[in-house]
């Protein structure tokens, strides 16, 4: 139960994706009748595992739908590094492609990291290239990882000005974690990150006015770790046996217990609805931005 | 008083750092002997700021001392900025420069910014470049920078496995605050980053087993603020009038009240002869590792 009695609101991440991508597409439509200019999105996928060619399928159809350019490349899963670093390098230098993504993971032959390294920091919309990484956590501009991005607006709908609450992080990733907490700390949080080494997580998570969970385990953080009213975001994903559906059947969960958690928070994000839509919304955020820097165009704020 | 009854370690950082520095020697030593390499260090100074050229003579005298080539250079404080990024460059092409220091705070006309950029992320021995703030914020290998590296080395010289402990570090500057936190959280603690904006600062300092305080107000972290046995680390160096060593004079105090503190915590470092010595130390540290590197040479680990 929340301090004035009721249960949490629900923060509708789906909704919320909506309507950005619905800004960036106007966003999009006005660079095109003032400019000229068609952002573009290049979506690299090696091999063909089944839940990576949705994800790329489900991206090309967003990027579309806002008015970008989508370009898909699908190499077999025996490509080696060095042709797939070549293909980054061909996109670095291609004017019509603004964001490079990889789809991750990568088959064994490759390393992750050379292919991180290798992306365009101007093109990195992912927001996992060094440069960027090192830009977040100096303060200066440059492209923050998509989930992270998502997290802070979701946040932000729901409370404005959140300087000098006590934001805890569960996780610390390079892809979810670490950048959220860096967001977390340029809005002026008093931020503290926890990990599987943390002693007493319970103790901790409850010091929380914002508690964000990017674990991978479900239902991990109990309603009791929860502050009352404090603001939840769930970014775990987590496929749990729901034999209640069919045998082998399965859902998705997050991780935290929602059900026992919204009847403590001020304000919680399901799963799934919550974060996971504004992944995608925030890509195309990303590759609005890139395209503008790159135009030497002012790119929208605050969209 | 600490939980025995016991007032606290004082952490000499002095003897630590003649000794890194003896250590340092060593290695340098044994890079002529081997490899015919002398490491390199290059200071440059715009302008004559007193203080300024204090610190570039005391680093240049410690870098010759452990047998490195020092190069030292000074411009007038109407230098461009398009001069010295030319410096830059030109150090940056220098084999026999392995590090490259520009003194901060640099003349109005000259973007610090720009000159950060400008260093080669290889030889930014100061750990300034935010693909070095990156490397670290990603976990990957890269040029710290020298202050917090030595806070650091002070804090695992009292206790080598410092993971799961409550770490916060009072200050988020990219100088000092944001990589000592960083550092902590790869040794698997529990990092708080508390600044400004910090509601009820004194109860998160006090849930610290490792309290840092990078904020640059004399004597603002109070007995009281520390919990009985904790590690503390004052980083600050701030100047406040001495009356009684006579009319005008100054004396140097960190962060925190030293005589009240030392009767709670476990260890901590006096100031000055804590945390200052390890500056330049780390300086020399971070110029051999640079110059292992760049000679393909298998870096000294845990110097
Ligand atoms: N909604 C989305 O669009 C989206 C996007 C990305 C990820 N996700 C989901 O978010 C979750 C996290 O993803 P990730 O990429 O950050 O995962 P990850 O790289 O596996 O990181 C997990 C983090 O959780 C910490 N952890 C593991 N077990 C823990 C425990 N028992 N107590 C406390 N901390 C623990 C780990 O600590 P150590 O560092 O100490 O090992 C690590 O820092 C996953 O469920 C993933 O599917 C969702
Ligand atoms: N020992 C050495 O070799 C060495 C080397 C470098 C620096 N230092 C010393 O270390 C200190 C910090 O240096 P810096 O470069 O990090 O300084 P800085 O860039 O001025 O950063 C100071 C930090 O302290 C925070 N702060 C200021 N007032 C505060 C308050 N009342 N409560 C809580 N936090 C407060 C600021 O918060 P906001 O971000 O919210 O403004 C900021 O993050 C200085 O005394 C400096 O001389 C020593």
């Amino acid at each position: 139960m929340t301090e004035d009695g009721m249960t949490a609101r629900i923060i509708d991440g789906k909704a919320y994706a909506a309507g950005l991508r619905g800004r960036i597409g106007d966003h999009v439509a006005r660079l095109q009748k003032d400019h000229g200019l068609t952002p573009g999105l290049a979506v690299v996928l090696v091999g063909n595992d089944p839940a990576s060619e949705v994800y790329v399928r489900n991206k090309g159809i967003a990027t579309k739908e806002v008015g970008m350019n989508s370009f898909e490349f699908k190499l077999p899963a025996d490509t080696s590094e060095e042709d797939l670093l070549a293909k980054v390098r061909e996109l670095n230098a291609d004017p019509s492609v603004h964001g490079i993504l990889v789809q991750f993971p990568v088959p064994d032959q490759i390393s992750q990291q050379k292919v991180i390294d290798t992306i365009s920091p101007d093109k990195d919309v992912d927001g996992l290239h060094p440069v960027n990484a090192g830009r977040l956590a100096s303060g200066l501009d440059g492209l923050v990882s998509c989930t992270p991005l998502g997290c802070l607006m979701l946040i932000k709908d729901v409370m404005a000005d959140i300087a000098g609450k006590n934001a805890v992080v569960i996780g610390r990733s390079n892809l979810v974690g670490k950048p959220v907490a860096q967001l977390l700390l340029k809005e002026n949080c008093t931020v503290t990150i926890a990990h599987s080494r943390t002693a007493d997580l319970a103790k901790v998570a409850a010091s929380a006015d914002i508690l964000v969970a990017a674990v991978g385990r479900a239902k991990m953080v109990k309603g009791d770790w929860v502050k009352p009213g404090a603001i939840v975001i769930d970014v775990g994903m987590n496929r749990i046996p729901a034999p209640e559906k069919g045998e082998g059947k399965t859902r998705l969960v997050g991780d935290v217990d929602f059900e026992a958690a919204k009847e403590v928070a001020g304000a919680i994000t399901p799963v799934p609805g919550g974060v996971g839509p504004m992944t995608i919304a925030c890509l195309l955020h990303n590759t609005l931005i890139a395209a503008c820097r790159q135009a030497g165009i002012a790119a929208p704020e605050g969209l």
